[in-house]
């Protein structure tokens, strides 16, 4: 970076007391491989220490902050991401995708990834039923993939995946590996998609681990509103990570996570028995949810 | 905390911009069992938030950080601290001790307490070898734990532990258990101490984990200069945690985690074969090191 021509030579590293101490880690970050590197670095640094100043941090908070983070790395595995949750309740998950909002007013608003995704989700068609034992009531689910354009996108990577109506999602039952309320499809011809899932319900986000510790600490709810996650993929297109939020769900001002775009909330209406829009016939009470989701081009169509 | 009751209510959690969402997080911690707890978190959500905006953390950036976390996390079990690392490097471990350090002038200074402490070092008695077979030129450790007002300390609890000469700690050799270079001891009746180990030597500091990439993105070097490990416990006087550093070591001056303190700099002396302080005959030179740890008296007594 150019400024730093400018600077004096680094400073020793001994004997350093704390103003003394930042500017020394701050220049060891000055031969950087990348700038951005360097950037991104020496501004957590700055950010760092300030906090640790400004709290006075005592030895044994820094004992529990290491103990913290340690139990976090540890229970997080390739079905649970405790730093994801831990970022989604800090807001700094939802901070970052507005900063990253470089999208048209007519695209589809963007929300948290949430640490439930699994990669390899099952390949479903059209029409399939994705809830795969899921507990809850039936819920038909369908719309298209659209540019903001308005031009049908067929062939898109549609990712889905849900809590059950106990509002767990599969992954949080350790004693099995039954995938249900998960799946992948694809847009049809015409940008459209449907399938078959439970009608989704609020749920706590778990709270057997180092989060959980944290909310209770901070008396803060867990609960999120219910909601569907969806993420979508294809080329030519920005991909698209949200969810779809259920109308009229009593947290959805009060998200444990800020997640909710109200653009993003949609109702879950209801139905007795009798012919869905796919033409199956219900014999129980039955929910539709519609929702159109509309891409930006991909940065370098633009 | 008093100024909290002139706050405005809590702002609801959806469709929040930048500043919102800071304010909204913020004001989740309001009521927090403990206001300490309260002053920590909210203090590092807003440094938190300001990092990611001052840079414009991208989404790609923000799972880069997830994955290095939950790396770090792997890496980490009960004989390797890769989080304590990562607080050392980036300078937070020193500042955190700075920021404690309300000694006297007199009483030994502190360093970084390392990622390679382990609990239930092995039992010594003074003179003894803990060595264990590490790899070095042997050398005679001695002194004496004293209060800063000069008072002899008997019956201190004296751990210690250090890397061997080809700069790995024990607990680095994966495949082996084999414990050296480690243990305790307590002051005897007159507050002195002495042990046999080996000269330590200048070591990089591990490279094979998350804390590695990040050095080597910074184009920094890994290495501490020469260096034991003391952590000192005796009722009615401060814990301390330090180093003894070897006189001019070349890196005493760019020490990768910044814990050097001038005061805590000592010679290692080299002696030809002959008699060693304690009477013991040796064949090979051998070294001496002499330094005294100070004491303040713990917080109550003062
Ligand atoms: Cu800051
Ligand atoms: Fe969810
Ligand atoms: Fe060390």
């Amino acid at each position: 970076m150019d400024q730093n021509t400018q600077k004096p030579v680094s400073p020793g590293t001994s004997n350093l007391a704390d103003e003394d101490l930042t500017q020394a880690v701050l220049a060891t970050f000055e031969h950087s491989q990348s700038e951005r590197f360097q950037q991104v670095m020496q501004s957590l640094v700055r950010h760092v220490h300030a906090f640790a100043e400004e709290v006075e941090l005592t030895e044994e908070e820094w004992f529990k902050g290491i103990d913290f983070l340690t139990r976090t790395g540890h229970i997080t595995d390739d079905k649970r991401q405790e730093f994801v949750l831990l970022s989604d309740i800090l807001g700094v998950s939802m901070l970052v995708i507005g900063l990253n909002q470089k999208k048209s007013a007519l695209a589809t608003a963007s929300t948290v990834f949430g640490p439930f995704f699994v990669e390899n989700s099952p390949h479903f068609e059209n029409g399939d039923d994705i809830a795969n034992g899921a507990s809850g009531e039936p819920c038909f689910m369908y719309g298209r993939v659209l540019s903001t354009k308005g031009d049908l996108i067929p062939g898109a990577h549609i990712d889905i995946w849900q809590a059950d109506d106990n509002g767990f999602y599969d992954v949080q039952h350790k004693e099995t590996s039954h995938v249900y309320g998960r799946g992948h499809l694809s847009s049809d011809k015409e940008g459209k998609y449907c399938f078959w899932s439970v009608r989704p319900e609020a749920y706590p986000i778990p709270q057997d681990g180092p989060v959980g510790e944290l909310l209770d600490a901070a008396n803060r709810s867990p609960m999120r509103p219910a909601h569907v996650h969806f993420l979508i993929k294809v080329s030519g297109y920005k991909p698209l990570i949200t969810h779809v939020f259920k109308q009229d769900d009593p947290y959805l001002d009060s998200d444990a996570v800020f997640g909710v775009r109200t653009s993003l909330i949609t109702s879950f209406e209801r139905h007795e028995p009798g012919m869905a829009p796919d033409g199956k016939r219900m014999n129980v009470p039955f929910y539709t949810m519609h929702y159109d989701f509309l891409l930006d081009p991909a940065a370098d169509e633009e």
